[in-house]
């Protein structure tokens, strides 16, 4: 399965995303030197998170005959903007680490969520891609 | 820095995130049986790995004194959703690989260019949190 996304910059921190006919408007806050007309890449990373763990919760739910009336999804991660700003390479770019809270409504017993959890966890595409090494390959045309 | 979103289910495939004052909608096309109201979890990874690379693009060209009047970045990447939905544990459920092509509106010769690229890629947040791994912690509420 292939997925693409086209994206052009509006402005140094604007950037415009075509995935198939949705846009997405990602920006820089106004103190980040933004003109803050969306959510920033770090915070599409996590919002892409919680869109793939909410699938994958409900799906999983239903193969274990699991109730689920709805969820919430609450996640945080911690990072460094020293080296994303050339100021110190002795930290890594990204998130150092990903917290992820689910608050499920269900009457499932506290067992059944943990196997749950570990089936989300295991078999979620974006949990997996931020978990695990993915080889980038970069061009310039 | 802390980066934070909260999202809730409004259906088994659509969630509505929030992010600061921002709200993104992420959904499954109709055929993976979602409510396409938005784009799929996957489709937001590329396009946040395309804002990134936008902001470093700008910021890096500055710094190296290269005139970028714009640029086109398409991103593509393969996965087998067989993980996904629990048919076959062989693969893994994430992309398998992520190809990059940015178009520079720029006059700057290759090996300028080259330069630029790798500088990007290493300061880039979400090119890090793609290419390495990164702790992920989940918990139930």
């Amino acid at each position: 399965m292939k997925v693409r996304v086209r994206a052009h910059s509006e402005n140094a921190t604007k950037t415009v995303v075509k995935a198939r006919n949705f846009q997405l408007i990602i920006d820089e806050p106004t103190e980040m030197g933004g003109t803050n007309e969306g959510a920033t890449p770090v915070e599409y990373v996590l919002g892409a998170f919680s869109g793939c763990l909410n699938v994958m919760a409900h799906l999983i739910a239903k193969e274990m005959d699991i109730t689920l009336r709805g969820i919430k999804i609450d996640i945080s991660g911690t990072l460094n903007p020293a080296r994303l700003y050339g100021q110190s390479y002795d930290e890594r770019a990204g998130f150092k680490e990903i917290s992820v809270v689910l608050k499920p409504d269900t009457d499932a017993d506290e067992a059944t969520l943990k196997k749950w959890a570990n089936a989300i966890e295991d078999r979620c595409p974006v949990s997996d891609n931020l978990q695990h090494t993915t080889p980038v390959s970069i061009s310039i045309k």
